[in-house]
């Protein structure tokens, strides 16, 4: 699994940024309890903050009730909360957010009345043109009560609502105005609709349990509530659930796709497959392919947890050394831990990663994790790994280098802070401390999820599938 | 004082809506600590929920830092979060709602962005056009996310702006839609402006101190914070407070005042002045018209505390009847207090309020209280007055009988809750079981604010001082 | 009402120690909230820690359910806490205590096993020979989890359990050994025991409802609960509550009585009486000395809120000086409230305590206030007043001066911070900045309380009923 | 690594009960933060409640410094608790309470007063003779305030002290008295002292940093602390700390040694090693042994995270079988996580443990598990397997069966709620829906851990190292 809180430091903090998940039960049991079984799937996409909106289809107009604030589900959610928020139809949301835009008004679903009664908005991705598109707003007198790109949406579809049919009808219409990376929820009175970006950055699948539709970021999601996974949704389809059915309009879906590859490498939890990939399988593949690209001999193949540790079987099964075990990682450093003082830094890795020593020593070592962000954690890893007595440690990495930042919901630090920036591998290595460095390199990546499927890899290559904004409007994504 | 938490409860829940406060400090210092301090002073005029919004005239536009929740400014500000506040302009709120709108997303103030930069919002009051208002907006395409009427009152001032060269021309041209009663505290990026709606309902006042200026619901609030009343921001008018100076608009000012007079009878702190007016002041005068008009033979007049106090000394003062203590408040009863089961009913009202046996002990007592909502805790009270043993009790009430509802910022219950309503002096006298009864007369209530002000005395008389909505908008005011 | 985390404050931190309740209900309903109510309106005895304790005199002999915390009795209790303990017999306890001290482990009741099964204990007052006890106890291997005198009781009681028939003739052999101050609320398994000490110190009242005996430290909790005062338990008196009824041990009752007269001048609530003594007159009367002793000519006659009130109505009849409210006091701060920094001091006292400004000027004030500490707060009211415009103060204190420590259950600081001690009156009065000072004199405080009442008054006279103490054991008691 | 919280939970709750930790830092650097950062790593053994307790051993012989309060490390100790608990001596422990006494007075360490200063107490283990040692020691006056078995140990070393020259010679004598299991870290004034059972049932081993030695239940914990591992204390042997250095006394050894096996096949962490065996090294044993003892026909091992993952490696190496990963688990499930209703049941065991379905769809599975305890849980994951297009699951068990009551510190439910008991091991495999079932032998256990060890193994055995009391005495042990 992608272990989330704990790899993000581990990993100098790769972050993916939502998770959304929605469902329509016509039946009406459940609803609330299965978006929380539904998000606590999902907390690994967003630990900052999380919430739930729901609505009864049957009820009032402008009646959601919701609940969200800074904290994991579990810390949000309490028995009292999730019995106060009662209905048919909702939506939730986790959400990892940057620092300076953590703040509980921040929180996802937005929830909203406009002339068409509520609608409930949860949203997973990054807009490029949210800015340009939030100016021409306020010249038309909106005025924005968050800095998240969620609430730009909500006035398009608001304002479409008002020359148009149907609100899917204007979820369609305001998709023609923003751009970027998005898988959206939308919850209105008697409807929900799930929307995904024409490129399909971002995952969305639709599942289905008994009387239940049920949308989600990832099919563990499914999972946990007990739904079945029908089919993703496509890129630049808006599915509509109503009381009469699922609809789907595909009318923006085209072949131009770009799914973000480093879902499968790092973000998604290895359980989930979504565009017909298994994340897990992708994972093994990278192994597989790492192990062809830069064999070495040794004595053991261990991953570093828990992310690393698919590619490392992978590596295992291809060149036939044994996988192994080499760290214990503890689960209980959560959010509030305490960190180290300055003097006690070196000990810092070891309190959340400890090595095996009787595994490790004497042996030669291929580990293998899944990027390398700026640097210093890997360092650190291979210094515990020697210091436990390895004779050789081998660093193979499960994913090309990182070179450019992220538009569209990851964040990467920009490119200057990104060690393989201005270093060769040769140079990268010799910071490590390892006895050899492999990456994974870009031409093998269609590899990972076979031929055939389109997808982006800016972050490796910089070619970036749409335009990237002049400036740098990282930071306040859904 | 009107004591208020708990006095709300003893008085069957007659609730201010809020209280606002506004500082411009030219140097800086002290800006958040004196909201802070400024809204313990106004804590009386709003319980369940508070906030404080601060921003940096010298700091980027849209730059404001801001904190509100639930709860009291006790329990909603730590010194962690008053450090992180910091700015030289602020504004604050405390606010009472309803049940049904008691959320996280309707306190205030409300802070957002806009064309022009960054709005805070306080207000307290309640319009009457706020639906007709809200619709309009909506078919415009304008989204809500709070239930406040304040919401639309950001918008007006937000699409306003667009038009016009500054905030305070833009509050201006809203002030020409928005209908009711409203005193409004506006921070702009540069500006801090204070409002009143042309009929003056709800006291607004301003004071300086050194270098900064102050804006508060009541001159208690410039106490609190060591700042000198300066004069009452006139009905109607509009004062901007920017680094250059103090500017006044009152060119919507006229002579059709309509000042709340149940604010000098009850919500206000007996230690505000404002409209010229003492608050005590006019608490005795109102104990003096009723020992005029109600002369009973007695030993004693108590107040029932705290609001009922200085009615009684007033009483006693025109009667010469000795005034004294019966009553002994427990101030612990706070918002979480406990209540009792059904069955332990009969001694709730003496947790909160306990009787001095000995001195009412076959007394015949004047028992002087500030109104009459349902009837029950008057008639708990007057029992316990005979329990322990006073002779005969004579209750005076400090104001007329409430007949008609508010729409202007005041929960006053539907007509058909009111015990004066279908029922004679003579007959709620019984019900109370007290020996007799009087209230004070409508004609009176000009001698308690003075002869020539002009005031609302719409819930006593049914003489609303603009046409009363014809559905009953109540329950959402800021 | 003795009001009391502001007055402290303001008052400059004067503490009584502890509020004890004690309830056996046969009936064994409202057992749990019938502490919670009794607790409450003990609060102004103890504001920092607060515990309940209840068992069930049929349940298993083991079996005490409790809890206990840090902070007010509406902090500490929740709704679902107050569920969890339910029994037929309970205690309860309110705590204040010196900072050193101020940890949970040492809230109350204190709940035990011993060799006889259970016992609860909760205990105010503060024995004088604790230290040596300890210390012997500890030499036959004992070992002390808290700090507080109850615990050095609790193991009396256990030692003598030992070679005696009942629990109650434990209870009288401990005190046998104990000395000091205590009003002590025991309960075993099947028992609610009541003993005061024999000078009685410290009040302790018994009273009934229906089928529960309830103990209590003053009346006022009597009255919350729905109970009627029997009478008071006598100074060295043993009460015990059993199913068959209620028995009395008078054997080490004599008449060398030392009440604590401050009680009935500062701690207590009003509305209590003991010993025979209604605290509500014994303050008129204190009021109405000083008129007699220090009278002078001006216009109005003023309490400082919420315990000079009394005295001030009396000193007003007497005089015939008329009486009125000069100060209004804020009840919302409380425990978390954030202190002005240093540079906002001044205003410090404005926040908790208001002028009356229209009330006071240009008047010749008479200020009564219960005791002068520090000097320095009452230096600050007399300040206001004056800033408010009142052309004299003559300030009256219903106490004689304090210039001895108390060893027996009081926080009075060492004797070198109080004002009194190597200063005048005339140079106190200097101190103040009041046009000038009276304190009740020693030879009056017989008159309080009524003639033939032996009482201590140590804290003013430096004559102590026992001999206290080589060493400053105070800050621990319980 | 064993990993916790959850897999107690799926593994249907066995539990460790306590982890201790100390530490006597001659340089008084870090003290606080390495017990804090060496419970984190202790945090498995219990997760109930934790406590510090730190002392000065230059300060004042009677000041201890501590908090505790049920919760995690993480919820229990903020930066401001921290900060607050300074020395150069301290103790740790973290506590996993039955039900029934899961309150927070039982928490430790347990701190106390007595003849010589102060004591603090952190205790693992479960005494058999703790009544009756009770029961004397209330013949003699004792109270007790908590029902830990560490407060009787208290009493004894308490009384010891009076007739002996030295805290560890106290020690020394009420081992004599105590009999059961117990690994003891005490605290004085000036000294820090290990102890160990003399059957040496569960761990303790000491290690250095710089001027500091640490003691600790595993070894996991000297490295999150940067200490390195010097030696097992040994069963029976007493270690003191001072200023002069480390001593032992080992007059209490002998050769009858049973330490628990179940350590090593599920509690402690796989990165711990004590009395010479390393954690993961006996798991992976486990697992060869199964391999030999139950062979079988398959495609895949795997393992039951955590605790399964070391034996099905060694399954996988001993077979050849390749090694992978079935499982996902979710580690954001905790303590407050609020279950799923009866009718959503199913998906319980989804939520916190999910298949990856494409590694097993049409495999023949080897699914290694560390234990059954009542069998639904295993049910359950056979059951997910198959469903998820498992062909065949075969499931084996690195423990033997258990059913035995443990009276040594787990938590084992009692004999008929135990699987194993009166069912065979065919039935069993029915009841799982599994294709076969294989535990390990008994005859196999001592080479898990190397021949020559003495260890227990009552839980399969029945054969007691000691006469377990003939009442059930278990669920208060420290």
């Amino acid at each position: 699994m992608n272990n989330n809180n704990l790899n993000h430091e581990i990993s100098e903090e790769l972050h993916e940024e939502c998770g959304v998940f929605g469902i329509y039960d016509l039946d009406g049991n459940d609803t609330t309890s299965s978006i929380y079984y539904g998000l606590f799937a999902l907390q690994h996409r967003g630990q900052e903050s999380c919430g739930i909106a729901v609505s009864d289809t049957e009820g009032p107009k402008r009646k959601v009730l919701s609940h969200k604030d800074m904290g994991l589900v579990n810390e949000v959610f309490t028995p009292e909360i999730l019995e106060k928020l009662s209905g048919d139809i909702g939506i939730g949301h986790v959400r990892y957010s940057t620092a300076g835009s953590s703040t509980r008004e921040n929180a996802q679903p937005l929830v909203l009345n406009y002339v068409k009664g509520t609608l409930g908005i949860a949203h997973n991705g990054n807009l490029i043109n949210a800015l340009e598109l939030r100016e021409e707003l306020e010249y038309t007198g909106a005025i924005f009560q968050t800095t998240i790109d969620s609430e730009v949406i909500a006035y398009h579809i608001a304002r479409e609502r008002l020359n148009c049919g149907s609100v899917e009808q204007a979820v369609a219409r305001a998709m023609d105005k923003i751009k970027g990376a998005y898988s959206l929820i939308v919850m209105s009175p008697r409807k929900l609709i799930a929307a995904r970006d024409p490129l399909g950055f971002k995952p969305l699948v639709l599942g289905k349990r008994e009387n239940a539709y049920v949308f989600a970021s990832e099919t563990c999601a499914l999972d946990a509530v007990g739904a079945e996974f029908i089919r993703d949704v496509l890129p630049g389809e808006i599915v509509t659930v109503t009381r009469d059915g699922v609809f789907s309009d595909t009318s923006r879906c085209n072949q131009n796709e770009a799914r973000c590859i480093f879902e499968y490498i790092y973000f998604a939890r290895p359980d989930s497959s979504f565009d017909g990939v298994s994340v897990y399988g992708s994972r093994i593949m990278a192994g597989r392919i790492l192990a062809k690209l830069h064999p070495v001999e040794a004595d053991l193949v261990v991953g570093v947890p828990d992310s690393g540790n698919a590619a490392a079987l992978g590596y295992s099964m291809e060149s036939g050394i044994p996988y192994g075990n080499a760290f214990v990682k503890n689960n209980y450093v959560g959010r509030t831990f305490i960190k180290p003082k300055q003097s006690q830094r070196e000990t810092s890795v070891k309190i959340k990663l400890n090595v095996l020593k009787d595994i490790v020593k004497d042996k030669r070592i291929i580990m293998i994790d899944d990027s390398i962000v700026r640097g210093t954690t890997s360092a650190r890893i291979v210094g515990m790994l020697k210091a436990a007595g390895a004779k050789e440690v081998h660093v193979r990495i499960s994913s090309p280098a990182f070179k450019h930042p992220c538009y569209f919901g990851t964040d990467i630090p920009s490119g200057d802070q990104l060690i393989a920036n201005g270093h060769t591998v040769e140079e990268i290595n010799n910071m490590l401390g390892s006895d050899s460095l492999g990456y994974l390199d870009i031409e093998s990546l269609p590899n990972l999820i076979g031929e055939g499927m389109k997808f982006c890899d800016a972050c490796f290559s910089g070619n970036y599938p749409m335009e990237p904004p002049t400036q740098d409007i990282r930071g306040e994504q859904g």
